[in-house]
This record gives C-alpha cells, sequence and structure tokens, in this order.
C-alpha cells in the first residue's frame, strides 16, 4: 500500500469571542483537514492547525508523503523533519516554546505539527486497510472511554461567525463569576463532564480567585478544578494564587503554566511547597518537546505535562511523552485548540492508547456548532463527559463532503489566514493593547 | 482476529562451556518457541528463554492469550502482569536487578518476559495477515541493517552438547590473550562484526586487560572495545580497568557492569571523569527496568542501558527505552542471550525501530550452529556484521518443524530443566565453586 495523493482542504469555523493571554478569538478558527489516499482504495483522514502557513507547509511534504509507505512512519518523521526543520533547532531545550506564540503559529515545532497530521492520516489509513481502531494499531488501548473536561472561558457576547453566516451565542457573555458558573453548569448539563478547567490570564487575579472559588461552591469538592493563566502572572502572584486556591485547587486539580517559563515555575513550586501547598503544577507552553522535560523535571518547574498529538508530532510521540512521563513520574494530561470532531477523535485514540494518563483531557470542542462539523452523522458525542472508541475501523469517523466543502467555502469568503488574538484584541477590546508577560 | 491457540515448544540447543562471572554455560541451552494461532489462518512466532520455569508462566497465561485479539497488546500485557507480578513488585528501583541472577531465571521479570513472548508473537502474526514486516508495524524501521558485534568469551575446550549428539568445537579453548584475538579473528572473518565485546570476570583482572590490550593492538583503535565482567569486580578494581583501559576503550568502546549495583557504578564514573577518563559504564544487570532508569541517570552511574526485548516487556518497551534514553541523553544497546534465529530476527526488527541506538548490539549467535537451527532455510545470514530486514512478512522467518521436533527430542532428552551456571562450574571446574560479588 502506498499513498497515492495527499489532498488539503482548509477549512474555517465559526469561534466565539473567547479571551485568554494571547487576547482575543477570532470569529472564525482555521483547521486544514488532510485526506491521504492509497493505491489500495482506502483513504485516511485527519485535522491540523489552519491557515497559510500549517498549508504552505503541506504543500512543501507533498512531495515526500505522495509515493510513501504509510506503515514507515519513522521514515516520513525523518525526511518531513529534514524538510520543514533542517538545522534541527527545535530539537533542544525551550526551542519550540509556546510561551510567546500561539499553538500552530510556532515556526520551530512546524515539522512536529505537520507530520503529526500526516501521521494520523496514516494510521486512519492503515486502520481502515486492516479493519482495526487506530488506538489497537499503535499498542493496542488501555481504555475504552476518555474522559474530558469543561473548559470554561471569559467571552463578550456573541458566537462567533461573520460573513453572512448566523450563529448562535450559547453561552452568551462570562465575564464574572457568576456567569462562570453558569456556563459550567450549561457545558456540564450538555456534556457531562466530570472536571472543570477555566482559561484565566483575562481579569485581575484576585476576580479569577473569586471565579474558582465560585465554583468550587457549586460544584463541590467531587470536581476538580484547574486554572490556566497561560503565563500572565508573575512568581509572586503565582504563589498569591496558590496559596488562595490551595483547598480550591486540592483533589485531582492543579495550576496550569502560572508565569513565564520553566525557572519562574520552578520558584513558584518551592515556594509553594514550602507553605505546605502541594498543588501540581502543569505546563503546556514551557514544556512543548521532549528536550524540555528533563529540565522541567530536575527542576520540578512541572508536574503535569499537558501533551498534544497535534503539535508534539502524533500519536506515537505522546505515547512516548505518556511512558517518559511515568517513568519520571510526573503526570500527564491533554492540551486543545478550536477542532471539529477528526481532531477530537484523534485525541481521544491517543489518549485511549497512552497508559500514563492522569487527569480528563482538555477540549475547546463545546465551543464549536453542529452548523461547522464535518464528520458525516454530526458532531461526536459525549456520554458522561467521555468519548468512547467507535467500534469501527481508523479514528472511526468519516468526513461529510458536503459539510466539508462548506467550511472551505467560508475559508474562501473570510480575511483571516492565520490566527492572530492580538489583532483581534486590538480590533474589539483596546486598539493600544499589548500581550505583556507577566501582567500581574 | 482472535487467537485461537498457544503451542508451547521447549527445545534445547548446543551451547559451548562459555565462561562468565555466574559460571560456566551447561552443554545445552534451553529455549521455549512459542507458536500463537489465529482464526485466520495465520501463525505468528517467538522464541524466550526455556525450562520448567518460562514454560510453566506460558501456561499459566494461556487463558489470557487463547481468545485474545493479537492487536490489543496493552490490555494482553496489563492481564499478564496481574496474574504473573499480581503484587506488582517489579515495577520498583531494582526490583527485577541481574545482579544475582541469571537472565531468564528472575521471578521479578517473569510478566516481562512472558509478555514479551507473546507481544513478539502477536507482532509476527499481524504482520503476516497484514503483509508487513514487524519492523514497520511499531513506527516503522529507521534502519534496514542492523549492526552487532563480535561477543567473545573465555571458554573451555569442547563445543556443548552432550546425550549422543557430536557437536564440532569451532572456537576450541579461549584461556589467554593470544586465544582471545584468535576467536575474534574468526568470528569476524566468518560473520564481518566491526565491534567487539569480551565478557569478563573470568580470569584476574590483569589478565583481562591484557586480552584487551591484545585485541586492540590487533584490530586498531577502528574497531571498538567492549569488556563485561559481569559486576566481578569492587569499585577499587573497576577503576583499575577503567583507568588501565581508557585508551582501548575510547571512540566507542564502554565497561560494562564493572561492579555491583548503582551506587557502586556511580563512584567508579566519578573517580573516572575526576582522572579525565570518560569511558561510558553500561549495564544490562543494574538497570533492568523504567523505574531504574531515572536512579541511573541521577547517579550518573549508567551512560549506556543495554536493552533486551526478551526480558524488558517486548519490541515496544524497548522502543520506549530507547526514547527515554535519548531524553535523558543516555545511550542504547542490545543484550542478548544464547539463543536461535527467532530471537535474532525479533531482536534486529527491535533494533530496527529503535531510533536511538548507538552501539552495536549483541549476539550469542555464533556460539550456536547449523545443526540446531529451527529456522527455513537454515542460520540467518550476516551481511558485514549486520543482519538486513527481509522483505518478508511479520519477523521473516518461518518455523521447520522438522527442526524444531528435534530440539524438542533434544530437550526430553536431556536432565537440564533451568540454567544454572554454578552448579555447571561445580561440576566441571571446582566443586568447592562460589559466586562471589565482587570477586576481586
Amino acid at each position: 500500500m502506498k499513498i497515492s495523493r495527499l489532498k488539503i482542504h482548509p477549512i474555517a469555523i465559526a469561534d466565539p469571542p473567547l479571551r485568554g493571554s494571547y487576547g482575543l478569538h477570532a470569529p472564525f478558527a482555521l483547521r486544514t483537514v488532510i485526506e491521504l489516499e492509497s493505491d489500495s482504495g482506502f483513504t485516511g483522514i485527519a485535522e491540523s492547525y489552519g491557515g497559510d502557513g500549517p498549508i504552505a507547509a503541506f504543500e512543501a511534504v507533498r512531495g515526500i508523503v505522495e509515493g510513501a509507505d504509510p506503515f514507515r512512519l519513522a521514515e516520513l518523521s525523518r525526511r518531513i523533519g529534514t524538510r520543514l526543520d533542517p538545522a534541527g533547532t527545535a530539537g533542544v531545550p525551550g526551542g519550540t516554546s509556546q510561551t510567546y506564540l500561539v499553538p500552530g503559529e510556532n515556526p520551530l515545532d512546524l515539522h512536529n505539527r505537520t507530520f503529526a497530521a500526516i501521521e494520523i492520516a496514516c494510521l486512519d489509513l492503515i486502520g481502515k486497510a486492516v479493519g482495526k481502531p487506530v488506538c489497537d494499531l499503535i499498542g493496542g488501548r488501555v481504555r475504552d472511554r476518555v474522559q474530558f473536561s469543561a473548559y470554561l472561558f471569559y467571552k463578550h457576547a456573541g458566537g462567533g461567525g461573520i460573513a453572512g453566516e448566523a450563529y448562535p451565542d450559547e453561552y452568551g457573555e462570562i465575564m464574572d463569576p457568576a456567569a462562570v458558573v453558569r456556563s459550567a453548569k450549561q457545558m456540564i448539563a450538555q456534556y457531562g463532564f466530570k472536571e472543570i478547567k477555566l482559561k484565566g490570564g483575562v481579569l485581575p487575579p484576585d476576580d479569577e480567585i473569586a471565579a474558582i472559588r465560585a465554583l468550587r461552591h457549586e460544584f463541590g469538592p467531587m470536581v476538580p478544578l484547574r486554572i490556566d493563566p497561560n503565563c500572565a502572572w508573575s512568581v509572586d502572584t503565582s504563589v498569591h494564587v496558590g496559596l488562595s486556591l490551595d483547598e480550591e485547587l486540592d483533589g485531582g486539580g492543579y495550576l496550569e503554566d502560572p508565569c513565564p517559563g520553566l525557572d519562574g515555575m520552578g520558584e513558584v513550586r518551592r515556594r509553594l511547597v514550602a507553605k505546605n501547598v502541594d498543588t501540581p503544577l502543569a505546563s503546556n507552553v514551557a514544556v512543548t518537546n521532549f528536550a524540555d522535560v528533563p529540565r522541567a523535571r530536575d527542576l520540578d518547574a512541572v508536574q503535569i505535562v499537558l501533551s498534544d498529538p497535534h503539535y508534539w508530532g502524533g500519536l506515537r510521540a505522546v505515547q512516548t511523552l505518556s511512558n517518559i512521563c511515568e517513568v519520571l513520574k510526573m503526570g500527564l494530561s491533554m492540551h486543545s485548540n478550536s477542532h471539529l470532531g477528526v481532531s477530537l477523535m484523534a485525541m481521544t485514540h491517543c489518549a485511549a492508547a497512552s497508559p500514563n494518563l492522569t487527569y480528563a483531557c482538555d477540549t475547546h470542542y463545546p465551543w464549536q456548532v453542529e452548523k461547522d462539523e464535518i464528520v458525516e452523522g454530526g458532531r461526536v458525542r459525549f456520554v458522561d463527559g467521555a468519548v468512547l472508541i467507535p467500534d469501527k475501523p481508523g479514528l472511526g469517523v468519516s468526513l461529510d463532503y458536503d459539510q466539508l466543502a462548506r467550511g472551505r467555502e467560508r475559508y474562501q469568503k473570510i480575511p483571516f489566514r492565520k490566527r492572530d488574538d492580538t489583532a483581534e484584541m486590538r480590533k474589539h477590546v483596546d486598539p493600544n493593547w499589548e500581550r505583556i508577560l507577566p501582567r500581574w
């Protein structure tokens, strides 16, 4: 079996005006769907970051991918790495840090991001050819269902989308503790999530402390809580928040990327431990490739790595990360970006085959809507906060080509070609806004 | 596809009177060949340790294996672990140390050893079913040919074997530097190896230093040299040997398990580095499971882990180890025991799919003979010291059932049911022999 053709589909999906320390989400998120057609008649699919950069990278590796054997993934990874990261600069500690860059726009993990989509599509293709789910092609599932958490955001009013398409504003404005609690109840009622993360770094820290306390008051100690300000806080502020939320983040909670960099996080950890606060620190921006892991462990700066098959280099890379974290006695969970059902299923298979997965995974999926979904049969269902491994080969989902065509049309109609949360912030909130780290 | 039947074939193969710190090899080595028949008509094979203990373990997991899906390997591993290591005692640092036990006779890695054979046979089965070589089922090869090294032993005269079967004594007695060099030349002429390891811990250290110097004199600095006394030396003696062989072990050489335990090896390393000797230390007895790796790294006691799919838990476990060693900046090579062509091919596929493999692998294969080989077409060929990945599905070798039957008959005829190098030493060399660590 050889890959005969790589098809690249740029699409756009509505995204509500979510806030974070990077700024404001644009009204559309960009995604790229790829198809790998094989000479055996099967087609594998994957979903990745969108816009000009990611598309150019896929075009750049077309000659490597077409004609390749989908089983020979290490060779594909090596060749894609040589093409997109010829200097090998990404393999150094901090080399792919996302502290200052949004995921999908970091030039230094371009090869990992591009290979990841190719790997996922190859595994889908192989799964369809041999009649096995993807998780069982990479060592076999350790769980049949993967738990996700309610991923709450501060947001302005509006459902996202422009250019003549109407999108509902499911969650309304969320800018205070009461609205945060309301959105959590709404999301949990719909999806059954059992754990909650709040994207912070938006309001002054004491306001976000109040939001976490309101969530704890509403849901009680059985629902683990996390907060992720994406490096918006100084070391002192991070310690203040950690001490203030000692009880609220206990029992399966964590504090994610409170401040920029591993040295700072190491200091936060030392100061919290000195006060008998053992809330673990998680990261998806300071630990973004394997070279970062030993330093994170040696500094005790990060106790939980937030993996992501999309930028760590695919499903097997995350499995490896899971094993490394287990050996180094670090926890593991999974980061997410705005995505549709193909990415959700790739994350689910990845998590199902990663033994050391110690926390429910993140997903932005509740912020997207049925109208934009590209998988046949509509949006993937959650059961009690979990996605089940389907009893189908490959990823277990297929493309709805009409919906895909609509996503392509939408992409053509809009002006956005890269994610730029700063530009959106200046356009809609504050013309002089700068991302300042730490802000507080 | 389900596994319909597990077939267990105990076999014996002639083994010459090789010496090591464990004592003396018996005239026969014991192996177990397993077959996994599937309901789809394909059969997967593997080769593992032999004798009563390993066979009882395979029998104990028959009910888990028969009826299982060969793709669901994580589940098989978990269930075999629960059956054979219910207390989970093996997952602790030092829990599976082989310092005092010969490989294959350590009760604490029984589950890993048993699962490894099942995994390899499942991968062979899957490879045959989907028409792909094993290395391309587990992420894809990073090399098409795997280099092995000339693995020299001190030995008494004799070719091994008893009970009416005549075996040639290919290498004669090897008990001094000249014979060591002669055996190396003979082995290299036949197999084309480009690197040399000497199993030491047999003669007083200065005699073994002399043997390494004679090898260096004969082969020059382009042929890397290693010595493995299997913990026979004290820390002081290890440092003495390290300092004495600074030049000879330079350029791709290493000092393997000079003394017992990670603390001792850490001290050897510190004292050598203090004298500007950077000969790396390798281990296959102090680092035998994942829990040992962080301590070995933190103590800087081991710079090269000698993996072995047979007791680390299979091919994917060694891939994981390879990745962990890469992240922790440790080297990796591969240990071997007396084995036939099925194990050799499993090791070759494993090495072909392990990116971070920094030294030629060990193999005892030259010490076994055509007459005992169980793979169709006779012994696996080496080309310039390497085994090539065959352009065939699965492991790329099939069983010669007549030869397998001869191996089974041989097993029935002989009294040996476990490897016991101490007993052989007492029988043939010194009735009062004890394994003393350190001896020198």
